[in-house]
């Protein structure tokens, strides 16, 4: 009687520990459904790579500005059973696109549990034409949450699927501390990052007013990506992380996040970065 | 004897009181240079009012958009002695005009002691096309700093003069404040303002590592100005400021700030405020 009355325990315990650790916040039986802006490459590429690795229920939806020349993407499609990976155009810098993918995503999918937002560029500083794409591609990536993800991030989050409430994630970067920042250097870019920062608490603000939604916003480490790449020479050995590292680590803080964590900042490792 | 040495003490006292009091940072015997951008109206033509009340010997720049149209101070200018008070032409998005400004300020002043960034746009959140200018027309009074002013900058600040370091004094606003954001709203100049510090901070270190040169920036309450004007309504009776009782303030702010407070973000009430 007593061992039956543990391993009704251990089954249960055990039922509770994957709903967790697959969770995508989203997760776990009900199936998830998370979105990952700018997916294409890098960072957003691991973040779709790891999120279909989770529970076999979680369905994926990736964005990029060229599906059809995004063979990675196209091949992890191929790699997993219909359905699970979904594979829409989205230039964050086109409102059209952002509101047709939405639209499509309405049809497909109904609601939204995690929006990643990975999408970044870094231009070369004091130069006004790159500064201009890059405050744009920023500040989208925010509008798209707030106007047009809104609705389907609304309904998601059901505690059924694991979190209890819909997440949106946006990459940030340390450089866009303004306390931290003892340095100086990069101007553009941690100025849009700052202003993305500002734009995140804002709507973090509003949304969680009226809506079951968290914002955060992460900073994945230097990450060895196209992005990082004319600048990893400065970086210190051993300082720069594969993108399965820092993915690994990002979607534990994102599985650790609280309702009370709305509006927070956090670095790769969990610990909060100041602002 | 002992008279004779009390009064020199006493006149040394007075001179220094006398210097500081009426310093520009700038200010005193040497005649402190001090340039107000965006002074046409509200704070900027407030500061420009109120530095040339200081010593006789201080000269003020005062610029603006259309300087032809920019009556108040057309007037200050023949109330004062020729020479103290110089009218430029300055549109902070254009950086034509700015370099024009930077080259007859050269030839005329040779230096600067301190500059107060002073224009400021409040538009419509959410709406793209004054969202841009919004941007535009921070990061621009930025740039004419860090760019344009800079040499004339390193050249001033001389300790006869009163500070003993130039000074770049940035109209920021509390709503910048990420730490400080618990309403949400003005999504589009809480954004621009927050790059604002950013960048100024940015420019701080830089500037802290070669010159004699600090900068800070300033959050003058809420005062009564057009900027205010159409949300005045929502301001607590007692909490809207007169541009005097704000620049009054702020200018004493300024005189006591320390080389040590490069980088900081001050309240009208020397209250500093966090990121
Ligand atoms: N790597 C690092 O060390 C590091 C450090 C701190 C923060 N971050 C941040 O992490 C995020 C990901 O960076 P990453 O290193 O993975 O960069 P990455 O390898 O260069 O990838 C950038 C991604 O953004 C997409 N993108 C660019 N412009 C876009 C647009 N207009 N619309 C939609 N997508 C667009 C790219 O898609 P296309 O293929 O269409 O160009 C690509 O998928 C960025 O926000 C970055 O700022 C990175
Ligand atoms: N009033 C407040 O309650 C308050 C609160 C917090 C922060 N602030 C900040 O304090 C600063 C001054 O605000 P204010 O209330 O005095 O505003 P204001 O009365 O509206 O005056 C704005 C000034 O900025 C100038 N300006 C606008 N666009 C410009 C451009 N492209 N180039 C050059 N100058 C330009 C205007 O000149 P034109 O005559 O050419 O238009 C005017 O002199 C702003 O940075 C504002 O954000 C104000």
């Amino acid at each position: 009687m007593r061992g039956v009355m543990l391993a009704a325990a251990a089954a249960r315990l055990a039922v509770a520990a994957r709903a967790f650790s697959t969770s995508t916040g989203g997760g776990g039986a009900g199936g998830g459904v998370s979105m990952v802006q700018g997916a294409s490459r890098g960072i957003g590429l691991e973040f779709v790579r790891q999120l279909l690795r989770r529970s076999e229920q979680d369905r994926v939806i990736a964005t990029c500005r060229a599906p059809d020349s995004a063979t990675e993407l196209l091949k992890l499609k191929e790699e997993h059973a219909p359905g699970r990976l979904t594979v829409l155009p989205l230039d964050v810098t086109d409102e059209s696109t952002i509101e047709a993918a939405a639209t499509k995503i309405g049809e497909s999918h109904g609601s939204l549990d995690l929006l990643i937002n990975a999408s970044g560029i870094l231009s070369i500083p004091n130069m006004l034409q790159p500064e201009t794409t890059l405050s744009k591609v920023q500040k989208s990536s925010l509008l798209l949450a707030y106007e047009h993800m809104w609705p389907l991030l609304k309904v998601g989050g059901r505690l059924e699927t694991g979190r209890g409430f819909s997440l949106v994630a946006n990459m940030s970067a340390r450089v866009s501390s303004i306390g931290d920042n003892g340095l100086g250097g990069w101007h553009s870019y941690r100025a849009s990052k700052t202003a993305l920062n500002q734009l995140t608490k804002t709507i973090s603000v509003e949304f969680a007013r009226k809506d079951n939604i968290a914002c955060i916003l992460l900073h994945p480490g230097t990450v060895d990506t196209d992005l990082s790449r004319p600048f990893q020479r400065n970086v210190p050995k051993g300082k720069l992380f594969t993108r399965e590292f820092s993915v690994q680590k990002l979607l534990s803080v994102i599985d650790n996040t609280k309702k009370s964590d709305n509006g927070k900042f956090f670095a790769w490792d969990g610990q909060e970065i100041p602002w």
